[in-house]
C-alpha cells in the first residue's frame, strides 16, 4: 500500500515534470509589440519571456543566437511559476515562430512514396531549393491566392529549426545543432515550378504567403522521436496527405551533415524536410486549391497550421 | 573677359555641386561597431551618418526602410560640412553595403551575347534564382574556395538596390522604387549548378562567400544612365568579361515590373541583373578559378569589388 502510493506520487511527479518541461516556443504580438514566449500547452496561455528578463531578445532568431544561456533563461521563466508573466491566449496573436531566418531551405523528393507517385527514383543525395523569408506567415493568417498561378497546391512538412550554427557538421554532431521542430505548409504554384522559369523552382515556391509556419517550435528533447511522427494535410476537412516521418529518405542527421558541407548554417535557419504523397498535382485528375479552401497541415506532438485561401 | 570668368565660376560651382551631390552609401565598421555612411568619393573618407543623428539606423536595410526622411538626413549630414563626422578611410573597414536583405534575387541569361555563348535562345521573360543573404562578403574579404566544388567561376553583375518596397509595380513606376546600384561578383560552382542538385541552381550559387558585393551603393540620380555603363571582370589582371549594361535583355524597369508581379519587394532587396559573356565555363577550353587568384569585378561610375580566392 505504502509502496503503491509512492509509485503513484512518482508517476504524478514525473507527469508534472514532463508537462513542465515541454517547451513550446512561440513568437507573439501583444500591444503592438513582438516578443518570444513559451506556450504552456498547444493553444494555451503564453509565458512572456522578456517580461521575465529584459535581456531576452524579442525575436526568435536573436533568441536562438543567444544559445544555451537564453534557453536556460526561458526555462527559469517557465519554472518561476510567476503568474504575472502569463498572458491569456486570447490576449495575444501568435506569429510564425521564426520570421527572419537567413535560410528557408527545402528538401525535395524526400519521402519514398512521394518519389513513387512522381515516377522518380529516390534521390541519392538531398535535392535543395529555397524560399524567401518574407514568404513566412502564421497559422490563422490568410493565404492570398496569387494572381499569377492557376495551380496552387498543398504540401505538409516537418521543419528542423537550427539552434547552434555551424559548418561541416558530422551526422554524430547534427542533433546538437537542432533546437527543435515545427510545421510548415510548403505552398507551391505548380505551373511556375514545373513549366516556367527555366526549370528553377524559386518562383513556384516563393510567392507571397507560400510558407505558413508554426504554431510553435517544440524542443527536440520534448518529442518522443522526430522520425516517427504522424503528419497529414486536410483540405476543407478531407485528408489529402497522411504519412509518418519514419518514411523520410534523408533524416535530420544526414540532412544537416549534407547541407552544412555546402553552406554555413545559422541560428534560426529552418529546413523543410519534404512532403509525403497525396499532393494535388499528382492526383488523377489533378486537384488544386481555390479561394475559400481551408488547409490544415499537422505533425503529431508539434501542432497544426491552418490557413484559409482568400 | 568678364563673361568668361563668370562661365568658369559657374562651371566650377556646377562641378562642386555635382561632386557634393554624389552620394555613395556604404556600411562600415569602426571601433567594432557597424554603421551606415557616405563615401566622399570612391575610396575616400566616410561621413558617419549616425554621428550626425543617432536616429539614423546603423544597418543599410533599416536605413532604406526609413525612406525619404533617412535619405534627406543623409544629405543634411553630408552638406553640413561638419568635419567631426568624417572618418579617415584607413580608420574604417568597409563592409558590403547591404548584408541582411530579405532577397538576393538573380536574373539568369540576361545579356544577349551571354545567351549566344551558351547556344541558348534569349529568354522571353527573366529567369530567376537566388542566393542566401549570408553569401554576401565585402570587397577585400577572402573568397574561401569551397571544398565541394572543382569548377569555381566568375561573373560580373550590376545590382539594383530596392529603396521603396512594393507589389505589382508598373514599368513606369519602377525607377521610383530603386534606391541605387552597386556591383556584385556572382560566384558560381558550375559542377553543382549544371550537373547536380536535380538541376536547381541554388547550391551552385549559394555556397559561403558566393556574393562579393560593393563597394558602395550609388544613388540612381548620380549615374549618367544605369543602362549604358561599361562593366568588366579581370582575373589576375587579365580581362575576362568586358561589356556594357546597354546589352541587358531585361533592364531595370522590366525586371522590377516582372519580379513584383510574383513577390512583394522589400527595402534593401538586391537584384543581380545578370552577367555578360566571357565566363570561365564557356571558354574553350574551360577556365576555372584556383586558390591564389585575384578577381576584380567593376561597373563604371559605381566601383570595383576585389577578392582573393584562398
Amino acid at each position: 500500500m505504502r509502496f503503491n502510493v509512492l509509485l503513484d506520487v512518482r508517476r504524478i511527479a514525473c507527469h508534472l515534470h514532463r508537462s513542465f518541461q515541454t517547451m513550446r516556443f512561440v513568437q507573439f504580438e501583444e500591444g503592438g509589440r513582438r516578443r518570444v514566449g513559451v506556450e504552456k500547452e498547444d493553444g494555451g496561455d503564453v509565458v512572456d519571456l522578456s517580461a521575465f528578463d529584459k535581456n531576452i531578445p524579442t525575436d526568435m532568431r536573436s533568441f536562438l543566437e543567444g544559445g544555451q544561456p537564453m534557453i536556460q533563461a526561458a526555462k527559469s521563466a517557465v519554472e518561476s511559476g510567476n503568474s504575472s508573466l502569463i498572458l491569456k491566449r486570447d490576449s495575444v496573436k501568435l506569429l510564425a515562430p521564426v520570421t527572419n531566418p537567413d535560410k528557408v531551405l527545402c528538401v525535395g523528393m524526400n519521402y519514398v512514396d512521394h518519389c513513387a507517385e512522381q515516377n522518380q527514383p529516390v534521390p541519392k543525395e538531398p535535392v535543395l531549393f529555397s524560399k524567401f523569408p518574407s514568404t513566412i506567415i502564421a497559422s490563422g493568417d490568410d493565404l492570398q491566392y496569387p494572381e499569377e498561378t492557376q495551380e496552387l497546391d498543398w504540401e505538409v512538412e516537418m521543419v528542423i529549426v537550427i539552434g547552434k550554427g555551424g559548418k561541416k557538421i558530422s551526422e554524430n554532431e547534427a542533433m546538437s545543432h537542432v533546437f527543435g521542430y515545427t510545421v510548415a505548409h510548403d505552398v507551391s504554384a505548380r505551373d511556375w515550378q514545373m513549366r516556367r522559369n527555366g526549370g528553377q523552382y524559386l518562383v513556384g515556391k516563393s510567392m507571397d504567403c507560400f510558407c505558413p509556419l508554426g504554431p510553435a517550435i517544440v524542443m527536440k528533447e520534448d518529442l518522443s522521436d522526430p522520425h516517427n511522427l504522424g503528419l497529414r494535410c486536410r483540405v476543407n476537412g478531407v485528408t489529402k496527405q497522411d504519412s509518418n516521418t519514419k518514411n523520410l529518405v534523408f533524416k535530420t542527421e544526414s540532412i544537416i551533415a549534407f547541407v552544412s558541407r555546402l553552406f554555413t548554417l545559422k541560428a534560426g535557419d529552418i529546413i523543410l524536410t519534404g512532403t509525403p504523397p497525396g499532393v494535388g498535382c499528382f492526383r488523377k485528375p489533378p486537384e488544386y486549391l481555390k479561394r475559400g479552401d481551408v488547409v490544415e497541415v499537422e505533425v503529431d506532438q508539434i501542432g497544426k497550421v491552418v490557413n484559409k485561401v482568400v
